[in-house]
C-alpha cells in the first residue's frame, strides 16, 4: 500500500490518530473533499502549517493519504484518502456510532 | 453502565486497550467463557495475580466487565462481558478483519 513494504499495523495506526486531534480533524477534512494545503490550515483555528505538514506526512506514511503533485504553475498539491483510509475512516465511524449509542 | 456516572470514552478506552497485551488477551478469554480469576491466571504464559487484578479492575471501571460474585463456600467471583463489552470486542474484530485485508 502506497509507500509501506510491510502492512501497516492497524491497531497502532489507531491509536496514534486518536491521540491526535489535528489527525483526526484532518482525515474528516479531506474526506470530504477539502483537500489542498491552503485549505487545509485555514480548515481549523490554531492549527500551523508546521503541524499540518507534519501530520500528513504521517497520514502519507501510514498509508491513509496519497498525495498527488500536478504539475502545474503554479504547483498544486492535493491529498486524497486511499482505498485503506476509506476503510479506515468507517471504522473511526463505528467508534463514533458506539460512543453516541452509550 | 455499571458503575459508571458518565458514558464511557470509547477512543480513550480503545487506546488503552489496543495499548496493553494482557487487557486484549483478557477480553478474548471472557468472551469464550473463561470467567473464573483461577483460570484467567492459567490462560497465559507470564501473567501475574497482581496484573491480572489489574486488568480486571480496569475492565470493570471501563465498564467492560462485570463482576459477579455467587455467596457460596467457598466464594464463587465470575466475570462477564456487559453489553458495551459485547459491542466494543466486534469493533476488535473490525480492527482484526482489516488488518487481514491489508
Amino acid at each position: 500500500m502506497s509507500n509501506e513494504l510491510h502492512s501497516p499495523d492497524v491497531a497502532y495506526i489507531l491509536q496514534n490518530v486518536l491521540g491526535c486531534k489535528w489527525t483526526l480533524h484532518l482525515l474528516a477534512e479531506v474526506r470530504r473533499g477539502v483537500n489542498r494545503p491552503g485549505q487545509l490550515v485555514r480548515s481549523a483555528d490554531g492549527l500551523t502549517t508546521k503541524v499540518l505538514n507534519e501530520r500528513l506526512v504521517k497520514l502519507v506514511r501510514f498509508g491513509l493519504l496519497e498525495k498527488t503533485s500536478f504539475p502545474e504553475v503554479p504547483p498544486r498539491v492535493e491529498y486524497e484518502l486511499t482505498a485503506f483510509g476509506r476503510r479506515f475512516t468507517s471504522l473511526l465511524d463505528e467508534i463514533d456510532r458506539l460512543q453516541a449509542e452509550l
